[in-house]
């Protein structure tokens, strides 16, 4: 049959970093995932080896969309506590990961043709999905302090179909900078003024290295102008598929009306693995153990972008996270130097793959540092610099 | 603030279903759950500390989002060897539970205004999926045979604009009835000539309890017109929310992007351990179990509709899965019929939640029988009884 795809999907491919994922390369700097030394299998094996014993009933059986109880309660009262997320207008449900939370939110809050505002460069799933729904993406430049506002309100003032405001704050993905927070409360600001929802990815938040901890956008929301997206991927596991977002009520229950479409619930051995780890173990010292194994690596990335190639790029130093960004001088573009990393076994994301307008020619790349190993990052970074100069004609 | 929700989630509401799950009740026909009795959990168990011990680099981490490979190469070999699904030219991709391979297929193969051509009733899971896309729900009578043919060509001539053939060609949801193989060839040259693809939704296909089996009309195409959905909840367990899709490559290449956007990949954990499952054990076996069971209380509770209820209404007697439908006389509803029960302790669903159109004075309700005991069957099904003759008025 001549297939009659959705105009949605139409011009939908799939997306190039989980094709470079699954192409071979010696080095990778291109995943985002975590490191798997990371993981506390041996926590969750015991975990599991209970509720298997125990509660297996419960674990296999359907359960309801908005999330295991035990688990909604115990994020509820540690984002509250320990970051002030959640007001008393707010729910929390919990999602297959942080990209659900994006995919509900933007099926719950746009219609085909409107806008979302958001980071250009920014990450490629939210992007992509955005695209599915039939939605323009307005992008707004991005510096070392995260969104530039005075672009931002341009849009909202020209943009009149403009629904959400999507923004990753902290470590942002691809460039790991992070918003200050003056910048945090003028967006928030403007968010009211012009009535449009936040979405704050943060996926990252609890994963910095340096400098002091700058509060969530969510923190300062008094009005209900901002969806809260957090995730246990990237402290725990990313395989068990468990995030959660906290936002106002209303909308939180339309999500959970369009999750019951999707997968009815979020998988229940994996919701009881997370809120056992809650319960019997010490997250905040997990976080500890990634954010010490992750320093190391941020620092020796960054040690190896000096040394063998910041004479050619300029390179951003991020605070915390799982990513590097890479500009090359204006004429060249991450997509050929891809090419010439890729031929000496190492794998980077050009920067068009995170383009809102997916411009060839974006001069941007980015290095992920949380997967390989220190040697794998020396290495890499000796690979990247050589791979520039020749780009650049410079060898 | 004033939220501002998508048109498409307007009229969205939780499942009545679902709501009614969250009730408490004495006794409850009105889950779609299976026996937790049948729940492999031993096994499951054991292969979860293998996992742990062996695997977990794999389980915890990311994966692609087409599934995990050994499971999607067994279930592809087994639908092929065992119900001849899936030709050269298709491809299968594993889903978060049988729902998402709906909600992909709606996402990928309509546009806002399309026509979803149904049963009347129908899942009510996928229907207010289809809802939640603007989609036109056009219902059409189910008798004891499925979907009347003559009624479905009517609409494939009127509607211009119809995308999707929407069936439960097996043991249907809610009806319990089964589509002869002969229809299903009509189905299928209908479909091919209008050129709508066909999603056949059989979540419960493997659950017969008596009679013969029909082929699946996916084992009819031979041009591409079938998108199968099966899944693993009704004979392993649901809470692993792991089913898969088999159907044209082109289509499911498309739903694989779409799943990007939605839980990047379903629950690793949950995918190895059905791997392992199909690898380490006997599926068919644990199928069988899954039958003596059921069929023990489908008999149980045909035999209580039989001395309790069956002289005020009509029940249909279901070859397999887990429904029986009830109708009521003309002029009674199976809504008001829902009081009577609810408060003699009683749960049961009604017609109205599976109505395409919502109508309220739907005479029909569905009873399950995979999740109450044995007991349970027989008394509830003497509550029935006094409930209808309560509200007939014939006490």
């Amino acid at each position: 049959m001549g297939m009659q795809i959705a105009d949605r999907m139409r011009s939908m491919n799939p997306s190039a970093i989980r094709e470079i994922l699954k192409a071979s390369a010696d080095i990778s700097f291109s995943a985002g995932n975590p490191d798997p030394e990371t993981f506390p299998a041996e926590e969750l094996g015991e975990l599991a080896a209970g509720i298997f014993e125990r509660e297996h009933k419960t674990a296999l059986q359907y359960g309801i969309t908005e999330g295991y109880g035990p688990l909604r309660e115990m994020t509820k009262k540690r984002i509250k506590m320990k970051y002030n997320i959640g007001t008393d207008a707010d729910e929390l449900i919990i999602v297959s990961g942080g990209e659900q939370g994006i995919d509900l939110a933007a099926k719950c809050l746009t219609n085909e043709g409107d806008a979302v505002i958001c980071e250009n460069p920014s990450f490629v799933g939210a992007l992509n999905d955005f695209r599915s729904y039939g939605l323009r993406l307005v992008g707004i430049p991005v510096g070392g302090s995260g969104m530039e506002l005075d672009s931002l309100e341009r849009a909202l003032k020209t943009e009149k179909r403009a629904k959400i405001i999507y923004t990753i704050p902290t470590f942002q993905n691809p460039m790991g900078v992070t918003m200050p927070l003056e910048r945090r409360k003028k967006l928030y600001e403007l968010a009211v003024k012009y009535d449009v929802m936040i979405v704050e990815d943060s996926p990252y938040f609890e994963l910095r290295y340096s400098g002091d901890r700058v509060p969530a956008i969510k923190s300062l929301d008094t009005t209900g102008h901002v969806l809260f997206i957090g995730s246990y991927s990237k402290v725990i596991a990313p395989g068990l598929r468990v995030g959660f977002v906290s936002g106002p009520g209303e909308l939180i229950r339309k999500m959970t009306v369009a999750k019951q479409g999707q997968d009815v619930h979020t998988n229940l051995l994996s919701m009881m693995l997370v809120a056992g780890f809650l319960d019997k173990y010490d997250l905040d010292a997990q976080i500890d153990r990634c954010r010490a194994l992750y320093r190391a690596k941020r620092d020796r990335m960054i040690a190896g972008l000096e040394r063998d190639a910041s004479r050619h790029a300029e390179f951003t130093r991020p605070e915390g996270g799982l990513f590097i960004w890479g500009m090359l001088p204006a004429g060249y573009s991450g997509r050929e130097l891809c090419a010439y990393t890729g031929k000496r076994g190492l794998a980077i994301v050009p920067g068009i793959a995170f383009d809102t307008e997916n411009e060839p020619e974006n001069p941007g790349f980015r290095l992920n540092f949380s997967m390989p190993s220190l040697e794998h990052i020396d290495r890499g970074t000796a690979i990247l610099g050589e791979s520039i100069r020749e780009y650049l004609r410079l060898a």
